[in-house]
């Protein structure tokens, strides 16, 4: 109906176009209710039960435990820099995070307004280019939580093993979420902005274990506090509803896969892209070393900066848009969550082989 | 194309059919991208150019003077209430706040985390059906601002007069943004949820003199300093892009319209509802006082809670929701914000007329 092309955005991204429909079918006209999903009433009967549709399947979908809370916040993984230290680390008390690139650098900064920080891992090191195996990071004795940004968008690498050997973990699982299954049990809190697998800008998913909610001890403006929204179903404010209808319409297309399935073709997608950077005797170097490459985001160089900019142009040519890598890396970037279709990597793929063969260095 | 009912509620509410269809467009294909609004990157040209536009039009809408920054947050009035005094308020000085319903209660209750708070009038001995006129409140001689709700919209009170006398003037124009002109220049910040007048929940508007912005007496985390979102046009993290985009899609048809008639429209609508109660020899009461009659809320109580609930459900039924009272006051209100049009209120009124015929007290 509209002429779309792909879309390697690192986020805001694709999103899957069931979900898009959806959300056309409701602007003017939300379930039957003769209100439109950006006008109804967050208190209305018929969003209240939307929302619990969206959380029922998310439980489902991620097999949350019992004992866990899930919450729909607003102010993206930015705010849960803050937050989690505000909420969860008690003054002069130590958390260990580790520093695999920018998002984890931030929560660095912010927790340690809060307690004292242990870096058990220093990414820069290795330019970010891993994170680090088990074995490889220390950790704060008296550790509350260790804290670790599961995917990391700018640098392209992933952990693929959870850490262990650690007190309570926190995650930032943001540009990951929902791409792969995760034993929630060993959490104790998860959050995770939407605009990557899971919706459009402008909601954040908090998973947080329910005896956490309890903690207090400093004073927290009744906003910041994750007890206020838990007590509330997320509705002591307004929420954000258009967009977490979104979510709740991503959810049913994810939950029609299942994260087995998803997990399955978000790697088969990534190992198109992967091939041709390791078959291409260095034309294009990948930026993260093997054991840390992200299935979210392929991040490569090419031969010279005059290529790189060359090969984005011609990309955009050919519809394929977002391939500029983040200013902190440069090189390219192509983000492949989990909407992007199989066939537009595909595209990339092939895009990649012929590049390098009308431009060689 | 789809059966719409009129929508009375207090927010979300009411959006005009334009942003609605000018949404529906940019699903799929924002402004020519081939990507949607809510899958496009909010750092593409492409909406950093629309961005920019929905600020100019506000400016010239508004007419807000050089020197003030707008904003473009996350989290509500809600987050305001504190971030406003952490930002603005130096431990152990003092905010003079006007007590005026649930909104500037909750305000006071998070300044008073940081400062010294003076209630310059103190509502609940008027049932708040009156927020001050000049001369009725008092405030703190050392007050670094005066804090008001413009219009509450749970009480349908409103201002019709700018407090003078005043230390910097701090405003929640939330349920009244838009609605009338404001002379911004007597104001240091004024703030807005958008889900009343403005657009969708999840996006919230700052507009703050500039030289508030170097204030800094405290620590503060990053999120929640206004430099910070100053300093990167909004863009610090990934602000709410659709939400965002709906708000520009109904500034350009505000701005047709242009603040004074759209204060006429205003005052045309809600007259129409208050000369059916004052003609209804007491049928209907109304909760406001006059001098204090909200444009933007009209709320009211029949003789009997049970003729409320029949109101309310026969309304319904007529085909307009939202009728019902909040739980704090009880009875009836019909929120009629600018895109709530006028052939809607002219069929509540001719509906109160029949109901109060047909149903004797």
């Amino acid at each position: 109906m509209n002429r779309r092309i792909y879309n390697f955005s690192a986020g805001p991204s694709t999103l899957p176009v069931a979900a898009l429909e959806a959300t056309r079918e409701a602007l003017f006209n939300f379930a039957g209710t003769g209100i439109g999903i950006m006008e109804i009433s967050h208190r209305s009967e018929a969003f209240a039960e939307y929302l619990e549709g969206v959380e029922a399947d998310l439980r489902a979908l991620l097999a949350i435990p019992q004992g866990y809370t899930v919450l729909f916040l607003q102010g993206g993984a930015s705010s849960q820099f803050f937050m989690i230290p505000m909420n969860l680390l008690p003054a002069g008390t130590t958390a260990t995070i580790l520093d695999t690139g920018v998002w984890s650098h931030r929560a660095i900064a912010e927790a340690a307004l809060f307690g004292n920080i242990h870096v058990g891992f220093d990414g820069e090191k290795h330019q970010f280019r891993r994170v680090p195996q088990n074995g490889e990071f220390s950790v704060a004795a008296d550790s509350v939580y260790l804290y670790y940004t599961a995917n990391n968008t700018i640098y392209g690498t992933q952990f693929h093993t959870v850490p262990d050997a650690a007190p309570m973990l926190v995650c930032d699982m943001s540009s990951e979420f929902l791409s792969r299954p995760v034993d929630v049990s060993r959490y104790g809190l998860i959050h995770a902005g939407a605009q990557k697998n899971l919706g459009p800008a402008g909601v954040t998913l908090v998973i947080i274990r329910d005896d956490l909610l309890a903690k207090r001890d400093r004073e927290i403006p009744t906003m910041l506090r994750y007890s206020t929204h838990a007590g509330c179903g997320s509705m002591y404010n307004t929420p954000p509803v258009v967009n977490i209808f979104v979510v709740g319409e991503v959810l049913k297309v994810l939950k029609q896969r299942g994260l087995a399935g998803i997990d399955r073709a978000n790697r088969a997608k990534a190992a198109l892209l992967y091939e041709v950077i390791d078959a291409s005797d260095g034309y294009y170097r990948g930026h993260a070393a093997e054991d840390s490459r992200s299935m979210m985001n392929v991040t490569f160089n090419l031969p010279t900066p005059a290529l790189e900019k060359k090969f984005v142009a011609e990309a955009l040519a050919a519809e394929m848009s977002g391939l500029k890598g983040h200013r902190h890396v440069g090189g390219c970037r192509a983000s492949i969550y989990n909407a992007f279709p199989e066939k537009g990597v595909a595209r990339l793929a092939q895009f990649m082989n012929d590049f390098a063969r009308k431009n060689p260095q």
